[in-house]
């Protein structure tokens, strides 16, 4: 139950879901890609020749949800894998200098008291599943990847989502944002 | 200010510490070598033929220490490489899947507020330079690998240090704990 999940999101011509659209949100955008696979394993680049880029990240202890938002996520949150959630999402984040230098209560107060991260996701996360990947102590260019799965019938809910984090006062320090709207294969082609 | 350091701790027959000693406090030893040397980079286990085993970690952002902890620490932490401490001790650590699986409030509650880690090292701090690399989401065996250095003078003052962390309720979710002892090479030789 503890157990790490490490993961690499391999950008390419092919792969398991075609790419609707990328956006760079705030700095610089990702090379182009026509799609997305996430393996579950660290992949070195060298594995993968054909690939345009590799972001690679692990999902681990929760750093900021305290135990009666933990008692409430479990009680809504959906797992990743629903056979109707056909659109997904990987949106990679890099938080600036001025947040990693902040101590734990700083950053605490911020995300929760003020920003109302987890509190304002609660609403969206029965329709909505996601799994954060911590990318910073692997050294890699983003701190957070976090992937998204909804069904058609919910893109626009989760478009609220986005649209609201966004909004808060935490988000004045994401200084890098790439948003990467995806559409399983099986479906992309029929 | 805010940049993560990574770092690779290398046990071999030769290096920049002499280990005087390797101990398994909780659970198995680590194979035992003659030297060990670090390296700040991640280096796999491919790169380094002749190594025992290799250590990796990396320093970021603090996870439970608050604002005026912050700066307490700040007034009295010495930083590594000073002359005088050709002492050193590497100290990894794994936590168990109870630790793992509490909330944010609960670890900073038994990590401070119960077993009180920062209030009880500030006393030793001035004395001690000491940095905590995390090597969990990295996949690596230990959760944590701290790294010490003091000079011959603060020899007994460390295992005090030691020890009465040791006694805490937060070291009753470490199941895994080696301690190696080291001193600087040009020492150990003359």
């Amino acid at each position: 139950m503890a157990a790490i999940i490490p993961v690499s999101f391999v950008g390419a011509e092919t792969g398991t879901y075609r790419v609707l659209r990328m956006n760079a949100v705030v700095g610089e955008a990702l090379a182009p890609v026509k799609a997305v696979t996430s393996h579950a394993v660290h992949l070195p680049p060298s594995a993968l020749p054909g690939a345009a880029w590799v972001l690679r990240g692990t999902n681990s202890a929760v750093r900021y949800v305290e135990r009666t938002e933990t008692e409430a996520l479990r009680a809504v949150q959906p797992t990743l894998g629903r056979p109707q959630c056909t659109h997904a999402a990987l949106i990679p984040i890099r938080k600036s200098d001025a947040w990693w230098n902040l101590s734990q209560d700083e950053r605490r107060e911020i995300f929760e008291t003020r920003s109302q991260h987890i509190a304002s996701c609660l609403k969206y996360l029965p329709a909505i599943a996601r799994r954060l990947h911590h990318g910073r102590e692997l050294g890699e260019p983003f701190d957070f990847l976090t992937w998204f799965e909804y069904s058609a019938e919910h893109a626009q809910l989760f478009e609220e989502l986005v649209q609201l984090l966004r909004t808060t006062e935490e988000w004045k320090y994401v200084d890098w944002e790439v948003d990467i709207r995806l559409i399983k294969n099986e479906l992309a082609s029929s």
